[in-house]
């Protein structure tokens, strides 16, 4: 039976069908952090969207689409998520074994563009057939045409909950508009989960922010109501209370890989104590030996536990 | 039983079916104005079109979706609107408790455009299954590309009056063409209104206008007839007479939020004095404490009623 | 906003979308019996059941389509439940004014059938353009053919599911293989309200039963367990407990017009006291003259509200 | 019965179906010009084309949309011919007593732009439901993408003919390729007209036209042959004969209004004279006071019919 | 990670997408039995197949819906089979906490009949939106328009493939060609499981057969191969090698309510002992106080575990 903190969460749900809300549980439910609430999700999209060796060359055994759902499975967290084609490579061999999330655009650099635009690799019908528990979508808010990809994504949507699945949306502020700083700026940064959370995503995927406010009528907000935004943990708090209160879940990625574990463990704890929901954690885990990616999994999942302070 | 005035009113919408009927009569005779054909609706969308910080950051206890639908219905609002995330978030906790409206597109403020277009973020499909009267949309009369809004509209009312919804159409003149004080120029107000009416809608929101002219044509017009549009009551009665002389339900948002609760009340009485159907306010409600905002709410449709002066 | 009642019943249908759980609220908080979580509806389709001088010569006024439906308003039912055409001759008016139940089904006696199986006679889309709360549909449990009927009910109710109604399903036991009492017989109507359950109805309408115990295989059960059936609430509250334990909403009909007025408001108090939801009662109203209906009715209404013993 | 004249008329369109043909003689013998084969039709979009003041404050009677179908049935008109919005606020209570014309795009004049581009603004579906006779749509040859609008055009051609609608094309030439005076010139308006007929209109709006001829290719052809253009029925009688010999229904209008009616009654002789069909008149009616409206279209009508040379 | 046992299983589907091979493993993942391969099912459709009274009396606690849910959760049972109603008044309260089974056809007994027919009460459409991990379809082998019903399920089962469910069905063997012992005649049964394993299904649900032998032609066949079946476990063994030589996955009902438990344990021995896949047991539990069913099915898992003989 769900614990009461799952049942919490997934009444803030109720508008969803009784599919929905079982996808929802079945990540709240599974891994290491299965009822407490917590999500230490692992995705491997870098493929795509960096190119192999860009992702895979400084840890070779990242090449075999195997070793990444092998290592969400072994280090227990909630879900893996991937384009199709990773996931087709594993999705019968490991059937059951993690809740997957398929990625439904991917963006690869082979322009460099101002205004990214993700392509369509998958569909809902694919998410069905290879037993996955959610559709992901990355938005760009910010980018010139984002019009177009919140209307991809609406459609999406609307089709996925019609069958019972979750929506997970990667929501990365990029685009002309915006100075390289506001990308990760903290107002630009809670305005692109506030968007996806309007659109109906059941999980949002944002970065962790810096202190710069991106928006000249933000920034005269954020002093005005001398918004904390100081530390990160602070910034994690305002990013979940631009999510609905905190009654969407919001989990955030660390960006490019660190060296230094206990970096990428201090972020974690930031999550923890602004009250955000857990990590999503690509390239800092994949990108490390096996063992080390294992230790530092199981460190920022005691981290969610409380078990590491 | 209807009123004789809603009866009135809606005899004015004869050739929409009995199911759309129905559900303008849900929002006319609901709340403390029922039965009078007057309105005031709270509006929430702008999460989505300001960013969070800037829409709740003055009263954080708006962050929380609940906190709008529960202002609704304490205040005795006719309906509530919002995009698909806080609707989702409310509907089912709140059924048959207000009518609702799902605005089925959103723009946001991320890239600075001269000729704004809003992107679809939800659909008809989905105003059903939340239980909704109507839907919402916003053309930009005056932008560059207008033509595809518009055309995204159409497809729109030709869904949702099949299936039964009222469309309300928000109708804000923007874009290249205009200078900042044709945007709420009187005669571009009134053409705003005159198309959104055009285009089938049966509620329109428009802002309240200011004295200026912003086209020649016009101007040549307003002055050979001498159309009275000198004082804000003036002003609203044109409005109204270009929404096919009455015939058609007209309402006016009075945009920022103001500080002084006596302004906005004044346009109330505005609105009231020329003819107008009512206020749509979001920012002057939801941005004031919980209390400012019932007591401001009050007097504001006492000031329909009759009741204040 | 809803009684606490009104949510908990509401709370049995949470697989729902919040579109059917508006619509059941609309029924559940209208008329006089708004917020108690108590029925008493309206239906008048004995013009097509068993041909107009049957039905309305005893009370001409009822040839009239808008007799019934203001009776339904007048008296303050908690909606009115009709064929297409009674409803398209009053739905452009009537706007607003009550919850509509649009029957889907309909059979009429011009053969003398065993086996009785009812016409689809309108549509979900016809409920949606007459702005309908809920579709009914008459299932006949013991027919030779009632496997067709109920493939015909579960795609209607699949489809008005999909965009918000709620499903009311007639459930009378009818056919070859049943006695004349056993289509009353207690444990035939308790089956029928389990079948119209099982289903997916959310509001459920049978007889009142008899003492009779129509299945040997139901009466060895009955015998041994010594389920109560002796008095009428006994009765009802077994078909109560039959509908997944008072978790879904049955009311009762009484059947042909009584001439004595207490005669029905006595089955009423059975009903009340036997924990069943109300009444739908048509014949009894509106062949009465219009006076003694209203006067009924409202006896009828106090019953439920306990205003009347 | 038909008159001869209208069963010649309609012996043009034999490859239509009996539907188009059966909305065809409808107009052909609908008001004053009943089976003459000539029609006055009266349009009114400025509302929408030009905006609110300019159109209907010279007459603010016409800021209703119950006054011009009431001016079109009183003055004997063939046809009336609007937008969406005023269509749906008079069709339901003026069903059969005029044919309809519904407007299927629009163009606002909120931009100054060359190449002007009208938006979808009602369906097909729209024109059945309101019991329109016909559909309308703008084409402006000459602009950049007119392209798009022919596709447009031919899409609801075909969609307008399947279900037995007839189709009048407004067709205007502009764009930044032509002269201020090219848009009237003869050659001009002669091609725009046999475009329509190509496109498959069965009833063609131009402009009266001038001796002007824009295009230089064109222009060696009509010295070349002599091509009479010196005098309006000159003109007249070339386009005519441009639209497949004349035998297809054309129609003109004359433009801006002008305050001498003989000026109008002028024009309509010399269309008479040109054989052409008739008459299309918006502003030049509706924006004198209704008595001089109704005075000067029945001195046109009794030009067409010949009591008035 | 999935055990040795369940990869094995899983192996026998491999031209199943991976989504119905995850709900597959999802169901061999689940309960006390998690990984063992063995099952343990709790089917409650009786109240629509028996009527509620003869269902629900011995122990009333079954009459509401929440019980069997929650009955089959603490018991550690593989999955939760039932109807429409009974999983629509579960679904959103218990989502994600047990495999669900949905039955899409269902048949009462208000006909003696012959050759019986169930119909069908639910769709693939309503399994995804209530999260379910199959369906469940009733085949009557023997009865005259069984090839009815195997269509249903042939088209059924496409689907419900094609996104990703898993296919249960019930093979019982009935119908007027079967005498009362043939229904349950080994050779029979063991016919009826091909049956089964030939139309697609993933998993087969039969009686316990008897010794008897129905059909002549067979009959020669055991008698000349010696065929065992002399004991229980022969007879499972029998039809699990009639079932794809135990490729496919079958399990067990035992029919009747049985008051002496060990009775049932002995029947769980036999499966186990002829190499069956499991139980699927109904009244047997439900009908029992739920502590001496919580002690009965408690039993019977360790019976399959072998740590009760």
């Amino acid at each position: 039976m769900a614990t009461e903190r799952v049942k919490e969460i997934l009444s803030w749900y109720r508008s969803d069908n009784p599919g929905t809300l079982t996808n929802l549980a079945r990540m709240l439910n599974y891994g290491k952090l299965a009822g407490t609430g917590k999500f230490v999700i692992l995705p491997v999209d870098q493929g795509f969207e960096h190119g192999p060796a860009r992702s895979f060359a400084s840890n070779p055994a990242g090449y075999d689409p195997r070793y990444h759902i092998e290592l969400a499975i072994e280090s227990g967290c909630n879900a893996y998520a991937a384009p199709l084609g990773f996931l087709e490579a594993v999705a019968a061999d490991y059937a059951g074994d993690i809740p997957l999330i398929l990625k439904l655009n991917n963006h690869d650099v082979l322009q460099d563009e101002k205004d990214p635009m993700g392509a369509i690799t998958a569909s809902v019908d694919d998410a069905l057939r290879l037993g996955c528990v959610a559709i992901g979508y990355t938005i760009y808010p910010g980018t010139a045409d984002r019009r177009f990809l919140y209307e991809q994504l609406q459609a999406l949507t609307l089709e996925a909950k019609e069958v019972g699945l979750a929506v997970v949306v990667w929501s990365y502020p990029r685009g002309s508009a915006l100075s390289k700083e506001g990308e990760t700026g903290v107002d630009v940064t809670a305005y692109a989960a506030q968007i996806a959370a309007q659109m109906g995503a059941h999980i949002i995927k944002v970065k962790l922010s810096t202190e710069h406010v991106e928006q000249p009528e933000a920034k005269k907000v954020y002093e005005k109501y001398s918004i904390a935004i100081g530390t990160l943990p602070d910034r994690v708090k305002h990013v979940v209370q631009s999510s609905f209160n905190g009654r969407r879940i919001v989990i955030f990625s660390g960006g490019a890989a660190k060296e230094d574990a206990e970096a990428v463990l201090d972020e974690a704890r930031a999550i923890r104590d602004g009250g955000g929901f857990g990590s999503i954690i690509g390239r800092n885990s994949f990108q490390r030996p096996r063992a080390d990616a294992l230790q530092l999994l199981d460190s920022m999942i005691k981290i969610y536990t409380g078990e590491i302070k």
